[in-house]
């Protein structure tokens, strides 16, 4: 597969989900299924048996020589954030695709081949990210995922079903280690360490771990013109107080690699003449670092009491998931950088601050990633960007490290 | 009309829009529909002709001895903000009601009487407040309300059409000066002055002025894991230094009535793995001294405009409406006064800190108001609540005012 058929897939999936401000392409959305369909289309052109388990995830399979043989596997997914770009998780679906291509042109393999398109890797839907390869790693929590909703009020069980899908048998499109031999996921980087470095390639060693809070905040909502300064308890106040605190105590942790972010906010009730009574926000905290993550969200909470007390509006903190960062396995690191060098591309070993379905793998395969550059480390933003060059380049490091795994 | 049968009134108001925290009964909502309805079947009921005006504006009539007498108006409106309460708007359209019923009872009168349920009276829905009473007064701005839209994205005129009505026609419903002697409006007071002071009645001398912007703050959408704290731009961290600005420059200018308020905004794309790239806020400046209303929105210019440079997140500021602060007719304020005495129930002369139709109604006849006080101050939420004995008091006042201008 060359670069230009490269580019008009990724441009075709870019027209699913277009909106006036980037592509609006979420879990288990319409614009979805037309992606997934296409891609299903494009696998089976290519001689790729198509699956689809009961989360949703598709698997295209190549079969080696040697039918008992356990998988390698690739792959990433198709969903977007809100206003997202074109390259976050498709670059490795395209690249996936295109590799595996390449492979089966050179000829038969021992090891059988998967592409995976994962379901549900943003968390910008139902608050819980990279589920669909947590479904397969059996890192389920039925209650919370069964109550999770999105900001219009539709259940997770109610986005499956209208995809025909049924959120009581999600927990059977569990996989089996023995059936699978390494994953390997390429993805943008997300992050301008590759571009300021003018480096081609990142070979992930760890990937941060994500922390993510709910933070209540109650008020008293009260008429705007009527309620003087001095009587308020203005839920916003104190969101605005938390969200500045959240922003300082990350930056003080921000050398040990720990970054903290309120990403989004609901005011209640959310009118230009009332004092907001209450608010919703989110937090989300990552790093590398386990003891720096773990400084931070005590830091944030202490601040956050101070400021409940001060005010006089109650905070109630929900830690919604809070997970350890994840080592990439030592081996595929190694072929991964091998291949670089063979290849004679530009690489370094790197951490990924963004959590990737290949973190879930992680528990059930020995796995690896490979990053490409986006231009000014911009990514779920419409003004997201990676050349052709550079994914050509990965597609390139990838085929090669699937072969080794794969010969 | 007796205390039980105002109270079972009010009481089944309060059923149309009841949600699970307080009342929602947007303006051209169904539930403010069958509220109206509701009131239009108790108006045909003790005598009065109603009719609907091009911007759904309800005037119930019961005409004098004088057939080319101009009418006495009282009245208020149905619609709330949301998760608003049982007695703002509602205390005056049933008290009006109660009060020409009392009319009726003893005997002719030289002038008409009318009650009027103004349209649209709170900003919550469409960003523009008073509407209603507005159109009576012809201060519409066709352009800006047009364009007008909720936050579920429908525009003012397409809430008309769902009602019937017709945006292009609104201007017809523009009132003659000639046509009306005089207006008052009874509402609760929404502060707590009356209470803490154990007064019955409030006698309303001016009307504080709502200056209402909008402000869109431009950061830089970006990924929260991958993104370093030093690289960002992000909008929410700006806007969460607007907001606390606004509380304190509002607090340093309280002494003189000023007060101001962020009621809601709007995170962009709003997810919680991503810096926000842009956030929208609304400011609701209020006064009834002219020069601190002026130097607070200075002052508040002048932050905005340094965050702005100091986070890089450029910032736009639209003044979406500036009032000035409105007197009510001395005479009218006598007259009520005077009723006040010769009922015998504590009162004050005080200002109103929230905005009323009385204020669009000032510039087409002599106009007044009395409040009743409202408990804790506490009013568009769902723990508004006013005695029905000080409801009554307020009923006696306005009947005597009424009869005093009708005679």
């Amino acid at each position: 597969m060359e670069k230009e058929r490269v580019s008009a897939i990724i441009e075709q999936i870019a027209q699913y989900g277009k909106g006036t401000r980037g592509v609006n392409r979420p879990a288990f959305s319409q614009a979805e299924k037309q992606a997934r369909d296409y891609m299903i289309g494009l696998m089976q052109q290519i001689g790729l048996e198509v699956t689809i388990d009961e989360f949703g995830n598709i698997c295209g399979r190549l079969e080696g020589t040697d039918k008992n043989a356990p998988a390698v596997i690739t792959g990433s997914h198709l969903d977007t954030v809100p206003e997202g770009g074109n390259f976050d998780g498709v670059v490795g679906v395209v690249g996936g695709l295109a590799a595996i291509e390449r492979l089966k042109a050179q000829g038969p393999l021992t090891h059988p081949l998967e592409l995976i398109i994962f379901s549900a890797e943003e968390s910008s839907r139902f608050g819980f990210a990279t589920m669909g390869s947590k479904v397969l790693a059996g890192m389920v929590n039925l209650t919370a995922w069964g109550k999770a909703k999105d900001q219009a009020g539709i259940t997770l069980p109610e986005a499956l079903g209208e995809q025909g899908l049924s959120f009581e048998t999600i927990r059977k499109a569990q996989r089996s280690k023995d059936t699978m031999k390494a994953f390997i996921e390429m993805h943008i980087e997300q992050g301008a360490v590759l571009e300021r470095n003018e480096e081609t390639i990142g070979v992930v060693e760890a990937i941060a771990a994500p922390t993510r809070m709910k933070m209540t905040i109650e008020g008293e909502a009260a008429h705007s013109g009527a309620t003087p300064m001095g009587d308020r308890h203005d839920a916003l106040v104190s969101a605005a107080m938390i969200i500045l605190a959240v922003e300082e105590i990350a930056l003080e942790h921000s050398h040990r690699g720990t970054v903290g972010t309120v990403g989004t906010l609901k005011v209640h009730p959310g009118a230009m003449n009332v004092v907001p009574g209450m608010v919703e926000l989110w937090v989300d905290i990552r790093g590398v670092d386990h003891d720096s993550i773990i400084e931070t969200l005590q830091d944030i909470k202490d601040t956050v009491s101070d400021i409940a007390e001060e005010r006089e509006t109650p905070v109630a903190i929900e830690v919604m998931s809070s997970e350890k960062p994840v080592h990439m396995h030592d081996d595929i690191v190694d072929i991964i950088e091998n291949v670089c060098h063979k290849t004679g591309v530009v690489y370094r070993r790197m951490n990924s601050g963004a959590g990737h379905d290949a973190m879930n793998m992680a528990h059930l395969v020995p796995a690896g990633m490979i990053f490409v550059p986006c231009r000014g480390g911009v990514s779920h933003n419409p003004d997201e960007y990676a050349s052709i060059d550079d994914i050509m380049a990965g597609i390139e490091v990838l085929t090669g490290s699937l072969y080794e795994l794969a010969k």
